[in-house]
């Protein structure tokens, strides 16, 4: 199933703009009275019928709007630290818009390997992933943020701080509630300082550990999306 | 802290390898007294000290074997066929690796985008995680297998088979007894074909579902891995 975003979807006839118009008819060649489904990111789904396949400016007919499946009872929150490496950041994104993220929030801190980000960029990249996972929603990504403002943020939930120190034993799967919304503070490539750690759990960032495996950024971000999704999914509380 | 792989390491003086003298010596230019980590990739670590720096042949002396850190009493096998681009096997094997996995079982199914893989190239990649994330245990990787072989082939623990199905309700995370060996099947592109999906069945695999999410192959295999990890980490049970 071909699916199109299209941020301001309603029931009816509407435009698409050049590039799905583009995507839709000169890359998939799609004709009058194709079938598809689009999502507007916003958590709503529809069908879609390509009406006049104009390769600029498609007319489409959206009916049967509904939610998506990915409307969830909690929020996950993760922020990271762009790596040094730009696919690796990239290749979180892809993978927690897939499992299910609410938000990603970029941050630079005192060891941050790299201190700006593509954000254009890395939306499209969530984009892709929202389109070919079928999600209703597309997480939200700021703009990289000092890490001391960062912590100072009003958060409704758990605030978690996940780094990798041997005196740190309670793991996050144990310190999650089920239901709730969660943040999760990811150290970056050169790990946090003493002093953010410290600024973090006076800020009430719960430290915790995501198991004993020696996980990369994005593989300890990718884990931490994981749990919280996971144990609202599990029978046992 | 610098990593090698010497899968026949004992403790006294041993020879590295061409290519782990090559890449001690001439990439990261260590010299006689330098200090590193030796994986034996079958359980154990050792302290090395270079003594002489030769570029092919490189002399170490291996003290204070150890059992590493990732020895467990259960055993995780997942079963994927390899992706249509390699470079997603390839993550797969990388992050499976560093979340911690015992061996990776190839396979070729009905509609399965690629029959064949480069196991030598596949192994390095594991190498390479392993090496990164300090593991002690280099995972299993084998050449493809017919799926028709593969689903009867013995095992001793749980086996479950993963797929898009609508009608499967359980859960891995609910379905997996903590403790036990796990083999996963994770579904292809194409996803299994009915008849395969009942020889899983008739052969004891339990269908799960891995969430509501859609994931892809590889995202699958790495939440499904990470799940039977997650698991057995949790104090609940």
């Amino acid at each position: 199933m071909n699916v199109f975003y299209l941020p301001d979807a309603t029931e009816g006839m509407v435009s698409f703009p050049e590039e799905e118009s583009k995507h839709c008819v000169k890359v998939l060649r799609m004709q009058a009275g194709d079938r598809f489904c689009v999502t507007d990111g916003k958590g709503s789904l529809y069908d879609g019928e390509l009406v006049e396949a104009h390769p600029k400016r498609a007319t489409v007919c959206l009916t049967n709007k509904r939610q998506g499946y990915d409307n969830k009872s909690f929020k996950i929150e993760i922020a990271i630290a762009p790596t040094k490496l730009n696919e690796r950041t990239e290749w979180f994104l892809e993978k927690a818009t897939e499992i299910g993220i609410d938000k990603v929030q970029l941050f630079a801190s005192y060891h941050s390997e790299r201190r700006v980000a593509n954000v254009d960029r890395l939306r499209k990249v969530m984009i892709a992933a929202m389109k070919q996972s079928i999600k209703s929603k597309l997480p939200e990504i700021d703009d990289v943020v000092d890490f001391n403002k960062l912590v100072k943020q009003p958060f409704n939930g758990q605030k978690f701080i996940a780094w990798i120190d041997d005196n740190v034993t309670e793991l996050l799967c144990d310190k999650y509630e089920k239901g709730k919304n969660a943040l999760v503070l990811i150290g970056p490539e050169g790990d946090f300082s003493p002093e953010e750690v410290q600024l973090a759990k006076d800020n009430g960032f719960i430290p915790v550990s995501l198991g004993d495996a020696r996980l990369r950024t994005e593989t300890a971000a990718v884990v931490a999306c994981h749990t919280v999704n996971l144990i609202n999914q599990m029978k046992r509380k």
